[in-house]
C-alpha cells in the first residue's frame, strides 16, 4: 500500500447516528467550549490504530492535515474524513470496527459534554463520581444485567517484548475458552494480546457475543489507539474515572508486565483493597508473565512489601508462565465473586459496594507543584500511602507520554518528590529497575527520567 | 377467572433494569418531589389494560389497595406488585407485553425527572421543547435511522361503535400489508384496532419487527391503558409534548371518528399545517370511517370550513368506507414524504423541519380563568385561531376525562368561553352534533356538558 | 382492485432455492411421471388463498390460464407466475407468506418424488410409513427438539358460521396467551380462526417464533388454500400420511364444529386411541364450540356412544362456549404429555410410541367398489369398527369436495354401504343431522348426498 | 491438566439431533453393514483435535479404549463419550466447536448411508456423482444462495514450518479483512492458519457469520483432525468426492507449500482446468509462501512445465511473501468469477458448469496392481496425463498416511510405476526434491519412500 492518506465519507451501522442538530453543531464547534478539537483528536487516534507511533505529539504532527466533518443526512449522521490514515482502510473501505469506534467517540464526548454536572443532588462528591461513571457506562450500553460475572480486566504494558505478547494471547485464549470476556485500556501489547487470544477461543466455543471492552480517555487515546477487535469502546473523561470504570465494571483482574503505568494501576487497586470496608470483598487479582519476565513482578512485589507491607502483598497472586493456571484461578475467583454478589444482593453488572476513597477519585493534575506536595511518608494508613505513591507514579507516566506533562518537564525540569527516606529510596529502586529492564519505553536510548527524588 | 387481584414479582426482559440505587430510591420516594405517586399511577394503568373502566378516578378507586415496590437484586431490578389487576396475568404470569410496559414507565419517568431543564443553552424556548421531545424519543429508542418513512399515526375515539372498531382493524390490516407501522395514543377503540389489523398483516408479510408505538402521558394513561400489542410504549410528560412526539415521529396521519378529543387533535395539526413555513411539507392526513359514520367528519369538515376557511379544508382528504383506498393513498403520501426528506436532507426519523408555533407547545392548563381568556375571534391568523380553538376543546376534554378538570367543574361550574359570535356558534353546533352522535361518551345518558358559551 | 390476474417473477427468501438442474427439470416435466401438473395445481392453490371458491374444480377452471415456470439464475431459483390470482399480491408484490408457501410446495413435491420408496429395509410396512412421515416432517424442518410439548392441532369445518369462527379465534387467543402453537389442515374457518387469535396473543406475549403449521395434501389444497398466516406449510402426499403427521406432530387436539370431514377425523383419532397399546398415553382431546353450536357435538357424541360405546366416549371432553376453560384444560393436558414423554424417554417432537394400526395408514380409495366392501358391523373390535366408519365418512367427503369422487358419483350414482342395521341407521341419523344443521356445505341448497345406505 | 481421558454425555445445540430410532440403531450397529466403526473412528478424530499425532494408526491405538454410544432422550439425541481425549474438554465441558463436529459426523454418515445410490435415473455416471456431491453439500447446509462468490479454498501441508504457518495466518487475515471466507481440508498447518487469521480479521470487520468450512473424509480425518474453528464440518465419503466438493463449492484457490498431497491436489485442479470445455472459466488459482519457501513452488512449477507444458503453467500465479498481494489478486479474481456466473446464469453457490472428467471422479484404489497400470506416458491429452500423474501421487500419499496403504506397503513392498522415461524421471526429481526440502513428513528421519520407479 503506497498511499498514506485517504479521504472518505462514512455512516454508522446502527442508531448511534441519531443526533440532534444541536449536537452536530457542538461537535463542529471550534471555539473554546466546543467539542471539535477533542473530537478531531480522538477520531484521529481511532483511525490511527495500525500505527507504531506511541506519542500523542508524533501522531498529531504526522496527521496535521487530518480533518473530520460531521453532517446530518436524511438517513442519519455522516462523517467526512479528510486525509485520514490509510491503514484504517481496506480497499478504500473503512474497517468496520474502526467505524464503530468513531461513533463511540461521538457518543461519549456528547454525553460528557451534556452531563458533567448536576444530576444528583444530595449525594456526596464521591457518590456523585461513582454515579457519573455508572451513567456513562450505562449510556455506552456496557452494563449487561442477568449475566454472571465474567469480565476480566487485563492490564500491562503496551510496548512489551514479543514473548510477553505471545503469552498475553495464550492467557486470553485460556480465559476465552472458559467463556470469559476481556476488558483493557486499549492500545497494543498487553492491551491487545488477550483480546486476540480470546477471539480465537470464543470462535472455538461458538460464543458470538464475546465482549472486548476498551476503556480509554482523550488524554491517552492518541498514544494507545484502540485495536479494531475492541467491540465496545468507551471514552471516559479522565484517568480517574477511567480507572473507576475498570474497577466497577470488571469482575477479575490480570496484570501482565508493563512499566511505570502498570505499577501505578497496581497501586490504585491496592489503595482500594486496603480499605477496611473492602476487606471481605472477593477480588481476583493475578500478576502473571511468561518465563523470562519474572523480574518485573519481583521488582513490583518487593516494592509493595517494602512500602505497604505484607497485608498488601496478600491481596494478589503471582503466576509464572502458566496460562492455563491463570485462567483456572480466575474462573474460581469469579465463582466467589458471583456467590458474594448473590449473597449481598449486589448487581452483577456494576460493583457499587466497593468503596473507592475520594482521594483516588479526584483528578490528580501532575504539576510540579502538586508533585512536590505529595506525602510519601509513613505517617498515614496503608491505603493513603498507596494513593500517594500512585499519584507520584501517575505524574511520572504523564511526564513521559501525555502532552501537557511532557511540555511541563521541558519547561520546568524534573519533578521534585518529598517523603520518608526509605520510601523514596524504594521508589528510586523501582524506577531504576524498570529502566534496567527496559520497561520505560521500547527504545530505551530515547528515555529520559522526568523526575528527581528530593533529598 | 374468579380472583381479581394478584400479587407477584416481576423482572424485566432486557437491560431496562440497569438502575442506580439513587434512581431506585427516587421511584420509591413518597415525598412531594418523589416519583412514587406518579409511578404507582402509571404502573396501575399499564396493569389495568383489560379493563372497561375509562375514568382515571374509577380506576384509582377500584385498585386503591394496589402497591408497587422496586428493589435491586444481583441480577437487576425487581418489581413487586401487590394487589394488581388479575386481568394482567395468565396463569399467574404477567403478560409479557405488560411487563415491558412497566419498565417503559420506569424508563420515561426517571428520564424526565433527570432532564426536565437545562440541557441546551442558547436555544429558544420552542427549540428547547422540540429538543426535549427528541431526547425523550431517542432515549426510548424510538428513533430508527436508515428506515424509509413508514410510521402512520392513527387518531380517533377510544369508545367507538363495533362497526367503527372493525373498520379501524381493516385499515390497519391494509396498511400492515404494505409494511407500514402504527402509532397511536394507547387505549382501546381506534387506538387498538389498527394495531390488531396490522399485526395480522405483518404476520402474513413475515414482518417480524413491526412497530406498534403507543404514546401516552401520566394524566391520561389510567383512562386509556395501553394495549399489550403496543411494543413501544412512551410516556411523555404532558399532552403538548405528547402531541409534538406524534407529529415529529409520525410520517402520515389517519384520523378515525372520535369525539371532542379527536377534534382537538385535528385542530392541533391544522394549527401547525396552516403555518406559512410548513406550506411545502408533504403531510399525508386522511380522515376516514366506515359507512354509517360519515356524519362525524361531515360535522368536523363543516366546522373547519366555517371557522378556518377553505385553505384549512384543503389540508386533508376524507375517505369513506374504503380501507384499501386509505392504505393506497397513505403509501403514495409516504413516498412524497420520503422524496421531500431526501431532497431537503431532513432525517427520516424525526421531523425537525416542521415548525410548531410556541403557542401549541405550551402547556394549556384548562382552568376556568384560562378558558375565559381564550380569544375565539377572527382578529388573528388562521393558525392562531386554530390554536385557540384547540385550547377550548382541550379544556373540554379535560373537563370530561381528566381528574383535575372533572374536579374543577364540580367546584366552579362550567367553563365560560368568549369570542366572535359566529365562531362560538359553530363551536356550539359542533359540540351539539357530537352529543347527538353520541360521540362524547358511549353511555350518553351520563354525559353532562362541562362548558357554557358566554354570549 | 380491478385486475384479476397478475404475472410476476418471484424468488424465495432463503435457501429453499438451492435446487439442482435435475430437480428444476422434474418440476417442469409435463410428461406422465413429471411433477409439472401437481406443481401447477398446488401453486395455484397457494396463490388463490383469498378466494371464496371451495371446490377444486371451480378453482382450476377459473384460473385455467395460470402457468408457473421455474428456472435457475445465478442467485438461485426463480419462479415465473403467469396469470396468477391478483388477490395474492399487494401493490404488485406477492404477499411474503404466499411466497414462502410456493417454495414449501417445491420442497415437499421434490422430496416425495425422490423418496417414495426404498429407504428403510427391514421395517414393517407400518413402520415404513411412520418413518416416511417422520422424514418428510424433518425435511420440512417441522421437528423442533428441546421444546416442551406445545403444539395444538385444531380441527373443524372450513365453512362455519360467523359466531363459530369468532369462537375459534377466542380459543386460539387463549391458547396463544399460554404460549401454545397451532397446527391445522389449512383453509378458512376453523383452520384459520385459531391462528388469527394466537397471532394476536403471541404479539402480546412477545413470542416472535410462534408456529402456525398447516398440513395439506395435493388432493384437497385447491379447495382449502392455506392462509398466509401459516408460517410452516407442509404438503403430505395423501390424506392418510397427512392425518398421521397431525397425530405424531401434535401434542393436543381441539375439535371445533365441522361437517362430515370433521367427524371422519374424530373417528380416525378414536380408531387409534381405542387400541389397547395406546391406553396409557395421555392424549388431550377436546371438542368445543360456542353457545348455539352444541348440537354438532351432541350429534357426534350420540353417534360415538351408539356405535363405539362408552369407552370411546371417555376419550374426549366436551367444553361449551368457554375458550378460557379449553386453554386451561389443554395446558394441563400438555403437562401430562410432557411428564409421560420424559418418563418414557419419548421424543418431544415426534410421537413414535403411539401405535397407528396399518388399516388407518393405508390409502383408502373411495371407489364404489371399495365403499361397497366396507364392514360396518359389530363383529370386530371397537378400533376396527372406528376405522371402517372412518372410511365410510372419508368416501362421503371425497364424493363432496374431491375431484375424482365428484366425478365418480356423477358417473355411477351414490355409494352403497353395507353393515349392521343399527349402525347403518346411526350413520343415517348422523348425516341427516348434519344436513339439518347445514353442516354439509354453507349453501345447503346446493347439497346433494353422494351415498345411499343399502338395506 | 493431568488426566488424559474423560467420559461425558453431550447433546447437540440445534436440530441435528432429530434422528429416527432406525438411524440411531444404524449408528450403533457393529455388524459389517453397520455404521458403528466408521462413526467411532470419525468421532475419535474430531475429539482428538488438539493432538500432535498425525498417523491414523497411532491415534486409533492410543485411544483404543474410546467408545461412543448414541441414544434417544425425550429432548433429542444424546451421545455418551467414554474415555475420550481430555484435550477436547475445558473444565469438564466439551468445547462447543467439537460438539458441533460430532453431530456433523452423525449427519453426514447417515446421509451417505441413506443415499449412496439411485436417486437420479437417466443421468450419466459423471453427472450422478456431481449430483451426489451437490446433495451432500446441500444437506450439510453448505450452499448459501444470494451470496456473492467469496469462498476461498486453501490447500497446503498440514506439517509446515513455523514461518510458513505464520504466513498462512497473514494471508487468511488479509482475505478475512476483505470479507472472504475460508475452506480447507481440516487439520493443522496450512489448513488451520488461514482460518485463525480470518477469524481475527472478521472480528475487526464485525463479520459475525464468517464461514470456516472444513471438508474431510473418513480415511484421512483421524490423521488431520478438524480444528474447532471450523464451523462447518463436512465429511465426504471418499477423496474424489471430497476434491469435487472443494472445486464446486470454492470460488478461488490458494495453495500454500505442502508435500506430495498438495502436489496431488494441484494436479487434480490442472487436470480439470486443462479440459477444453473449461477454458473460459475464470478460476483464481494462486500458489504462495513466505520468503524462504520459494523452493517448493519452484519444484512444482518446474515439474508442471516439464510434464504438462506451458499452457498448464499459465493457469496459476505464484506470489512470494506478500499476503496483501495475494488477497488483492484473489478479490479481483472473485470479481471475475462473479461476473462470469451472472453472465452465464450459473449459481453462485455451486459450480455446475465446470466439467470434471469422469477419470478424476472415480475412486482410485491405490493397490499395487492399480499403480502398476497407470499410464505415465505422453500418448494422451495433457488433462489425461495430469489425471494419471495425480493418481500416482495419490497412491504415494495413501502409502504414507492412510491405513490400508501403509499396510499394503508393509505387505507387498513399494509401488511399481510405468511410463515415459522423462516423465518418470521428473516424478523422481519431484519426490527427491520434496524429501530434500523435508516436505514428506516433519520428522524426516522416519520417512521411507513407498514407491519405486520401474525402469
Amino acid at each position: 500500500m503506497t498511499e498514506h492518506y485517504i479521504s472518505s465519507s462514512v455512516t454508522p451501522l446502527d442508531n448511534l447516528d441519531v443526533l440532534s442538530p444541536f449536537e452536530v453543531a457542538r461537535l463542529q464547534d471550534k471555539s473554546q467550549g466546543g467539542l471539535y478539537n477533542l473530537f478531531r483528536q480522538c477520531a484521529l487516534a481511532v483511525l490511527n490504530c495500525g500505527s507504531e507511533l506511541d506519542s500523542t505529539r508524533q501522531v498529531l504532527n504526522r496527521f496535521r492535515e487530518f480533518d473530520v466533518q460531521i453532517s446530518q443526512k436524511h438517513r442519519g449522521v455522516q462523517l467526512d474524513l479528510i486525509n485520514a490514515p490509510a491503514t484504517a482502510f481496506v480497499d478504500g473501505e473503512l474497517i468496520q470496527g474502526i467505524n464503530e469506534h468513531l461513533f463511540s467517540v461521538v457518543r461519549d464526548l456528547l454525553y460528557v459534554a451534556d452531563k458533567v454536572d448536576g444530576c444528583c443532588e444530595g449525594l456526596t462528591p464521591s457518590a456523585m463520581i461513582t454515579n457519573q461513571v455508572f451513567n456513562m457506562l450505562r449510556h455506552a450500553d456496557a452494563l449487561k444485567p442477568h449475566v454472571k460475572p465474567n469480565m476480566v480486566v487485563c492490564w500491562g504494558g503496551h510496548s512489551i517484548q514479543h514473548e510477553e505478547y505471545e503469552y498475553t494471547k495464550r492467557v486470553g485464549y485460556e480465559m476465552g475458552l472458559r467463556g470469559l470476556n476481556i476488558c483493557t485500556g486499549c492500545g497494543p501489547g498487553a492491551m491487545k494480546g488477550p483480546m486476540k487470544g480470546a477471539t480465537i477461543a470464543h470462535a472455538k466455543q461458538r460464543i458470538n457475543d464475546g465482549r472486548y471492552v476498551g476503556i480509554s480517555e482523550p488524554g491517552i487515546i492518541a498514544a494507545e489507539s484502540p485495536n479494531p477487535i475492541v467491540n465496545e469502546l468507551i471514552i471516559m473523561p479522565d484517568i480517574e474515572r477511567r480507572l473507576e470504570a475498570f474497577v466497577r465494571l470488571g469482575h477479575g483482574f490480570v496484570v501482565f508486565p508493563g512499566g511505570v503505568g502498570t505499577a501505578e494501576e497496581i497501586l490504585y487497586i491496592l489503595g482500594i483493597l486496603l480499605q477496611e470496608e473492602n476487606r471481605d470483598h472477593p477480588f481476583p487479582l493475578i500478576f502473571t508473565g511468561p518465563a523470562g519476565s519474572e523480574d518485573y513482578f519481583k521488582t513490583v512485589d518487593r516494592f509493595i512489601r517494602a512500602t505497604l507491607g505484607e497485608r498488601a502483598a496478600g491481596l494478589y497472586e503471582v503466576v509464572v508462565d502458566d496460562a492455563h493456571e491463570v485462567a483456572e484461578r480466575m474462573r474460581l475467583g469469579l465463582n466467589q465473586v458471583t456467590d458474594f454478589r448473590k449473597q449481598t444482593g449486589e448487581a452483577y453488572h456494576y460493583n457499587w459496594q466497593l468503596r473507592i476513597p475520594y482521594a483516588l477519585q479526584q483528578t490528580f493534575e501532575p504539576t510540579h507543584d502538586a508533585m512536590r506536595q505529595l506525602n510519601l511518608s509513613r505517617n498515614q494508613t496503608e491505603h493513603e500511602l498507596a494513593a500517594q505513591l500512585r499519584c507520584a507514579l501517575s505524574g511520572i507516566v504523564a511526564g513521559n507520554v501525555k502532552e501537557p506533562g511532557i511540555r511541563a518537564i521541558e519547561e520546568h525540569g524534573p519533578f521534585q518528590l518529598h517523603g520518608a527516606a526509605d520510601i523514596i529510596q524504594e521508589l528510586d529502586l523501582l524506577l531504576q529497575a524498570f529502566v534496567d529492564q527496559r520497561r520505560m519505553k521500547i527504545k530505551h536510548e530515547d528515555y529520559e527520567p522526568c523526575f528527581e527524588l528530593a533529598s
